[in-house]
């Protein structure tokens, strides 16, 4: 098997320490054990980072997180949580099977496509005033969506029991819940498989209160 | 091995003809050669019937596609359009090689995530008069990010010579861009590959000027 050098150096991670589309990718690769390191973006900065030349020959959508590895570099967070899930070892992502793996794309992309898109930074930029309201709403709607479907799919986890790529986004997309102040009780299985999740130590080593880039006033 | 009912019925399509993510998937069922029943929903007509108690039951996200197949039921058209890969022969529509396969998810997620969610309906009706303008400048803006991309990976189709589930992200796309009057001028790989898909059958038997809920004065 021939290793170019690009396979064998780290693979490195373009993101914010407050996205949650990057928090997802940090995620995974926390689950899979991988070592990375971290280039920070500052998306409020200088009118943000992600803004400038250099970033965009990187990743021409101006978005965190964007990833070099293998040789390639691949944004989109999930298909790069997938191509990791493909070429390494540790826990599987997806799951074997057909039906439970398209239960995971299907609540990843509720998520991914669903909410966050319409409560995205560039989103509420063109907002203006109304930022916090909008964002709600469309939170708001997503979660009603998605607590009957993990309501029918959760065991200890979003599906089943085993760790999936559903449980990389879910709980970014609940940290950007409480940020807008959308009321949690009102959907109890997200709030619970939330707090299983926070307690394992991928996602705490993962979270925007512990990254290089996190403000000194936010840091845990 | 075992068939239940289920898996020998015909798949079921909740879709509306209009519907860019409806679209994907009867483009995935076409390529794939799958016969599929449709049942139509009107996005529009007495307030949306994505709206009404028997819909939600099917997909509590209350959009379109959902699709019944194997004897669950699926919403996200790339999950569905997966589902459909990883269990039916006929063309791939993920490529075999994982850079590959990360080169196809990327592109279609920048497109299901980065562009359509935010000129969607439900994002378009709370904007009420500036619709227009909000839909053109996030298309154009995504459209940007695209075209670079597009002209690294494409060959004869989005990426390579192999038709994938990229180019049945892309071509709903455009077809959303033409009637928000994106200048398409600007994006002369999207244009070409637009055009090089279109002449397909599978795109053009999809195609929403073709399908039983198309009112009669927008028939092809």
């Amino acid at each position: 098997m021939h290793l170019s050098l690009a396979s064998l150096a780290k693979p490195i991670l373009y993101g914010y320490f407050r996205s949650s589309c990057s928090w997802r990718v940090r995620i995974a690769f926390a689950l899979k054990g991988i070592e990375y390191d971290q280039v920070p973006v500052n998306l409020i900065q200088d009118g943000g980072q992600q803004h400038t030349k250099q970033f965009e020959s990187v990743n021409p959508m101006k978005q965190v997180p964007a990833v070099k590895i293998d040789g390639i570099t691949l944004c989109q967070s999930l298909a790069v949580i997938q191509y990791i899930d493909e070429t390494r070892p540790g826990p599987r992502l997806l799951p074997a099977d057909p039906k439970t793996r398209a239960q995971v794309r299907m609540i990843s992309d509720l998520i991914a496509s669903g909410i966050q898109p319409v409560q995205n930074l560039s989103v509420l930029q063109k907002k203006g005033s109304e930022k916090e309201q909008w964002a709600q709403h469309f939170i708001n709607q997503g979660f009603q969506a998605l607590e009957p479907i993990l309501k029918q799919t959760a065991g200890k986890y979003c599906v089943g029991d085993e760790i999936s790529m559903a449980d990389t986004c879910l709980v970014p997309q609940v940290y950007n819940a409480e940020r807008f102040k959308v009321d949690l009780e009102q959907f109890p299985t997200i709030k619970r498989l939330n707090q299983t999740l926070l307690e394992m130590e991928a996602f705490k080593v993962s979270h925007p209160s512990r990254q290089p880039d996190t403000p000194p006033e936010l840091l845990a």
